[in-house]
């Protein structure tokens, strides 16, 4: 089995998922600033999730270049991974309308929790399958170090939240920032 | 005529049709358990969905690997899946936002009949189509098996339902099952 | 330049404008009849679309099969084609709710006309542009010769929707009974 | 790493920001012409806008069609584009609902700009990553100069909203002519 139709349906549900966040931008049907300021924290939450969305699209794309062949285990963990990303819309739109209320903001940190989860679990499915492929050592290797620490920081952002939600907001900050670094840093960072 | 906007157009079709899905889960505006726990139904409804597409979108892939060529036939018994398939949004919104009534599972039940009747017409054009490809043997008798058995199960839950939703729900659960078990063990249990 | 990335994209608006049509699908909060009733015409407006637009996609793909190279021109035939096609949704649920209205199904069957007009500039645009490969002389032949019947049948459904809307309908299924149709025995029709 | 899945998603995002518009296009209850005058300004401004992502749509293609290797960079300046030009549905949306109130068509031409600037970067990004690359010269030579026109023109649209909506209205139309003329012409008018 090939792996082209993975990549496409995957393509074609992380497009969908990080557009349809955009129809959560109702139009205020004022003009007022008043209006204008209640759809900044949905923006913001948009903001965030587009970034999640995207560092996933992007690291999926590095984990399965070195994939030569697909097997129904990828097919399920790779489903299983779409899923909780899936609900990520929801998790955003619940967020930014309640203008980052503690339990709405825990709710996204744990769902992203989870979706970190799920990459782990189609990271290792993928490895297990190709024991021998040593293309797919590096994204391995920096993939779960980088997938680790994020684990760990939105984990604290749930417990963070009800402290202030602000505090979340900096540690969802934090991750992003992790995937923009180049990984030679990380590893010397790591090393330190 | 090749088969790769075949895919293309199903691949991009099922991946919207997995998404909208979760348009259904609408943001509750309060953060109290009572406005929560009217959301749980429509997220077990969008979980068994999910499945049933998921599972629709792998099979549809194994079906057309071993395809080489598309005949009109098989573009409209494509188009045929597809549009049952389409309804399925509906019915999830349908049964999750009425708590599991019972009209609504049954009409739920009995979609999932008719989905399973078009993959079956479509396997059989396709098997029809290309009478001297062994390579879709397999598939053949694989999918059929476990079709036939699905499709007993859902005519089973439409009565069911009229008893009590939960004995349907046991058998859409059973559903999932049969095709994540691998499928020599189903071989087995048929000779039995 | 290379056509995959035309059809890639033409697959995916054509794949959305299918699905979000059933979004129009509200459900309804009763499950007595009366509610149900009311899907009906919502329904069965959805069915007529479902099929021209999936009439579209199979001859667009048999049209850009023996297309071998992509022009400017090109491309900006098929967003016009796609920009009215994006417009079906639309015109779909306006029928549909009104329980189909002389209004708006005459609306309906003029974006078709129209519809049909920017399907054929599209084809003139890829015959005119490859003088020389005979591949495309059966589609363009096949597609005119119905694309013209369609047309008409189409413009008599506008004054026809003002008698009984039950006109225009059954001008609609001749439409697609028109596609289904073997083309030998349309070649045949026409001569006799 | 290869391209064709950044081409992919970037198509299917497109592709489904291009289509939600349409969305916005609410289905009037009544059919009386009162009801269907208030659509003709969220009607043009999806023709605008359609323009826009089309044209987008083709340089894209164009731009991405000579390049052989993707790198991190480039992932991010797409990811990056692909944001700003999400929220143009929103824009569009927000211009057409308010009938073209002053504040709404300047929102939407600063958008423009941001799209352009968006576009600039990643242009700038793909040739910086591959300074060899002679194919490159001719779409970054042309889509520069169109581009940098078409910015000034949409900044130029923002406070001219502010004397008349007219105004920005007729320049959104002169960027799309700019787009639709052949090159060698906007050349030569350049050189004069």
């Amino acid at each position: 089995m090939n792996k082209t139709r993975l990549e496409a349906f995957s393509d074609g549900v992380l497009a969908i998922i990080i557009t349809i966040m955009v129809l959560e931008l109702k139009t205020p049907h004022e003009t007022s600033w008043e209006a204008i300021k209640l759809l900044i924290p949905v923006l913001i939450s948009y903001v965030f999730s587009f970034i999640i969305i995207g560092t996933y699209w992007a690291n999926h794309h590095h984990l399965l270049h070195t994939v030569s062949s697909v097997n129904s285990k990828m097919i399920w963990a790779n489903l299983h991974l779409l899923f909780w990303l899936s609900l990520i819309p929801f998790a955003t739109a619940w967020m930014g309308e309640s203008n980052f209320d503690s339990v709405h903001v825990a709710v996204y940190a744990g769902l992203q929790c989870i979706c970190g989860v799920a990459y782990y679990i189609l990271l290792r499915v993928i490895v297990g399958s190709q024991p021998h492929n040593k293309n797919l050592l590096r994204p391995l290797e920096k993939q779960s170090q980088k997938g680790a620490l994020s684990f760990v920081i939105y984990a604290v952002a749930i417990p963070a939240a009800f402290l202030h939600p602000a505090f979340s907001a900096v540690l969802f900050i934090l991750v992003s920032v992790i995937w923009f670094i180049p990984d030679r840093n990380i590893e010397k960072a790591m090393k330190v």
